[in-house]
């Protein structure tokens, strides 16, 4: 008694997201064997069609023309800072705040030799020219915090033309959160970071 | 600045599963978005041919031919028992220990009054006639224990043959557990069930 092939299949393909294991594969995938023939073909069809996404020539975040809507939007108010941020979702967290109306470039992760991942699998290539052609005057890395995070921060500081002032976002204690349950490496960053008020 | 919509698509689809919230959907199918096109339309497809996949008349486990591997087996030692499972994972767990040589039956599920699961949900409808036709003695209940198990072992017990033993697996510590973290209820279980050795 096993399963049939088409189910390890995709009990195969749902393996290789992050965060699921064999266990968790099954049971997906065997949910699914509960749905209709209709919601399969659809389910199905999204992932295929992911397939033909396209992304902006500039920023690397998605774009169904040459350019996303940040980055062809003449009327953005402080065109002259870039925002460098590791994926997509990071630049809608910071467009849902409200609080950054420069523009974006996303890296697409983080240096991680471990992983394979160097400067050339990042979008850094265009980076130091994009500077040049839109006048950047400051790059803020929104890069999370982490050993790689902090690697990549530097890498880049250093391939930045002299003429940007690069800043990396403020690290310390969260809106909302309690000092007794914070971790002491967030509490060293709060005290660290402590201003006149 | 929004997501595409074919990956609001594929968010929607992930957030249907078990155990996928919105924060997981978006970031899975943001993973999807850096693999490559071959890779994305061979995990559609997968999902697709699941459209496809044929069940045995008899037990409802997945099967290529009319009868699964085990109900067409006429070798199995123990004809005569039949495990009913809540569903296709139950059958491979059981198979795997190697402790049970009867045929199985499949449920499908467990009677669930407030997810709108009724006896007419389940795959009880041949259950009568099939225990007649193979002249099963004794059925073997390998229900999860809880509340919605227990309801469905004694409708179950009910809609049986009188000529037919129907028992339910046993409850008690796990091999391999630890008293002092055993719920209470377990503990409860284990002394209710206590035995002679």
């Amino acid at each position: 008694m096993r399963l049939p092939e088409a189910l390890d299949d995709v009990i195969h393909q749902f393996g290789k997201l992050p965060g699921v294991g064999a266990k968790t594969a099954m049971r997906q995938a065997l949910v699914l064997t509960g749905w209709s023939k209709s919601e399969l073909l659809e389910f199905g069809e999204s992932v295929k069609v992911l397939a033909s996404l396209t992304r902006c020539n500039e920023c690397g975040f998605f774009a169904e023309e040459e350019l996303c809507t940040v980055c062809s939007d003449l009327g953005r108010n402080d065109a002259e800072t870039l925002c460098l941020v590791e994926n997509e979702l990071d630049c809608l967290a910071i467009e849902n705040s409200g609080t950054f109306k420069g523009i974006y470039h996303v890296l697409g992760g983080v240096l991680n030799p471990l992983l394979g991942v160097g400067p050339m699998e990042l979008n850094l290539r265009i980076l130091p020219e994009r500077i040049k052609n839109r006048g950047i005057k400051e790059v803020i890395l929104a890069i999370n915090p982490s050993v790689e995070g902090d690697a990549t921060c530097s890498y880049i500081k250093e391939i930045l033309p002299e003429s940007v002032e690069a800043r990396r976002i403020g690290f310390g204690m969260p809106m909302g959160g309690h000092l007794e349950y914070l971790d002491s490496m967030t509490i060293s960053k709060a005290f660290e970071n402590r201003k006149n008020f």
